[in-house]
């Protein structure tokens, strides 16, 4: 999705590719090993800067590039906060950003702790590699993660797992903002993000009601974490708006965002776009919405049989004004294979739109 | 430019590009002469459907297409109008398409006759291969065009130049639209277009003054002209809105067109996705504009010194409403290398913006 972005402007993405026939392969680009630093030291000799579309690469290479003299943003320094779910809880702890309660536990015993002391159950989180529900776990005794813990004990480099509060909130919501090396930063509306067992399904842009308090404390609480923790491109922050109408962070992610792939059809500037822009330090764009609502909805597995574009007449006679993003990915059980979104002055017939496109690519 | 919808929509595009370091190389492409019967053979050998960004693909090549079985939009039967502008002036004056007067001139005196028969003057072209105001010559008498004639005569293949009236304009307008074999039919709001020696400088969409009356007789004219023709995919109509209200036809593109350029920020669905849900035969998107003006304004020729992406730090922090589209291509007195969009409530805004922001990036 960075690559529409790039044509735009001339800018040339070139691509380090886990595997042949990945939807990256669009762009140049060249297949390799992101956690072999040779690899990634090579690639990266042909280019101005290099940037991220997971939080993945290790520590170790993102220093091996910034001592090869590479411009590399996020930068390693930043890039941590977001590689390690403690790390950042404890950033955002000593930065005064509001955050559920939360504690590194390494034991059955310390998680028991943890949940007696915080209404009988916890949200359990593996602190690194987790995404779309994938290393959490709803738990109400340490024995449900024995698991974990028996494979850190294993693997001997010690550790200890995130445990959370489980709160009590009305909805989610996210907050995108982008911020240049020189400390430029620009903030889209915040959105409402829906989730289905634990993967986004749909995104509403912006939430509703969120005018005013909601709006602002929310961009407050991404700028003081995009300033606090040095981030350099896109970052998302994931919110739980609380029964009691309080924000705290959930989740961060450093690079654009699928709460953020509304702005392709409905923002002035894309958080495509805007990174590229951001992590070339150049002015950010303006980040208004072209519509009163947009609605995005994902296409989560595709259809059992055949392909996406198959079910192109059907969807594009049936809604003219909806726009379809294809990833070019084999459909897959659960798996984000596009998404569609609308926009328009009504937030309910803006929502039945997209997700009456949407519904055409599954079965 | 058509990368970006392509990518969006999943579509695998492959360019035969004329050679090495063309914008085009930036999608999938083969480098080949396009002259060559072979090479667009066993280019089309691997395609689904074969489309066009110009209109000089030989006839016979296309006919070989065609009989090899491929899907070819537009066919060859309705590029041939786009090829030559004598078929075309012969064609519209069947379909009864309001067009100035006209005439296959194919010696000084016949040119000189047309001249005293059209009040002193005469726009003279040569049939095929001009644009950009290339093989276009207003005359006052036929020998003015005697190097023309001279070239037809000593190439042996006889033909004729087309001698035209000069119309009498308050401005040119331009319609875009598009159909799918199966006949679908949508258009975009008629535009205004502003050329600075027979290039487009500048597109104003919707042409100020144009709802009523001038918006539905260009949607009239050009769907006439493309369901009479037989256009596949986009169809461009230049038009002269005659001091005395008429609209009158004065060049066809059947191909994305830069006076839709604006479409792609400034539509729901941009030409090149409308080109390609019509080529494929898919249903085609909606054509409303998304801000009640867009202003395109053309970057002609670029920076003496630099590179366009050189002024991108100036430009960008001015104009962060401004869509920068930058083609990659080296700057050349009078090139369009790029464009800027904006787009707003207020004309005089909007149009301020756009050419404010397009002058970062000339001297």
């Amino acid at each position: 999705m960075m690559i529409p972005a790039a044509v735009n402007l001339g800018i040339e993405l070139r691509v380090l590719a886990e595997n042949v026939g990945s939807s990256a392969e669009l762009a140049a680009y060249a297949v390799g090993d992101y956690l072999d630093k040779d690899t990634v030291l090579e690639f990266a000799a042909g280019v101005d800067v290099v940037t991220f579309d997971h939080e993945h690469v290790p520590q170790s290479v993102l220093r091996a590039l910034v001592e090869a003299g590479h411009a590399v943003n996020p930068s390693p320094d930043a890039l941590r906060f977001a590689q390690d779910k403690i790390v950042m809880r404890q950033r955002l702890a000593e930065l005064g950003v509001p955050i559920p309660e939360w504690a590194a536990v390494s034991s059955e015993a310390e998680l028991d702790d943890f949940i007696a002391a915080n209404g009988g159950s916890a949200v359990v989180k593996t602190p690194r590699g987790g995404y779309d529900g994938k290393g959490v776990r709803v738990v109400t005794a340490g024995a449900q993660a024995a698991d974990w813990f028996r494979i850190m004990a294993e693997d001997g480099r010690g550790g200890a797992l995130l445990a959370e509060e489980k709160v009590d909130f009305r909805r989610e919501l996210a907050q995108l903002v982008a911020r240049r090396p020189s400390g430029e930063i620009a903030y889209w509306p915040v959105v409402e993000t829906v989730q289905l067992e634990g993967v986004c399904a749909e995104v509403i842009a912006p939430a509703p009601g969120s005018l005013g308090r909601v709006a602002d404390v929310a961009a407050d609480i991404a700028t003081m974490i995009a300033e606090g923790v040095g981030v350099t491109g896109v970052l998302a922050v994931e919110l739980f708006e609380t029964t009691d109408q309080r924000l705290l962070v959930n989740e961060l992610a450093m690079r654009p965002h699928n709460s953020g792939h509304w702005t392709i059809d409905g923002s002035t500037t894309s958080q495509f776009e805007q990174h590229l822009r951001a992590v070339l330090d150049l002015p950010l764009g303006a980040t208004g919405s072209r519509d009163a609502f947009s609605v995005m909805v994902n296409i989560l597995g595709g259809p059992s049989e055949g392909s996406l574009a198959d079910r192109y007449p059907l969807a594009f006679a049936e809604a003219p004004m909806v726009k379809f993003h294809n990833y070019g990915k084999a459909p897959r059980l659960g798996r984000k294979v596009g998404h569609v979104t609308a926009g328009g002055d009504d937030l309910d017939d803006v929502a039945f739109m997209a997700r009456a496109a949407a519904a055409f690519f599954t079965d």
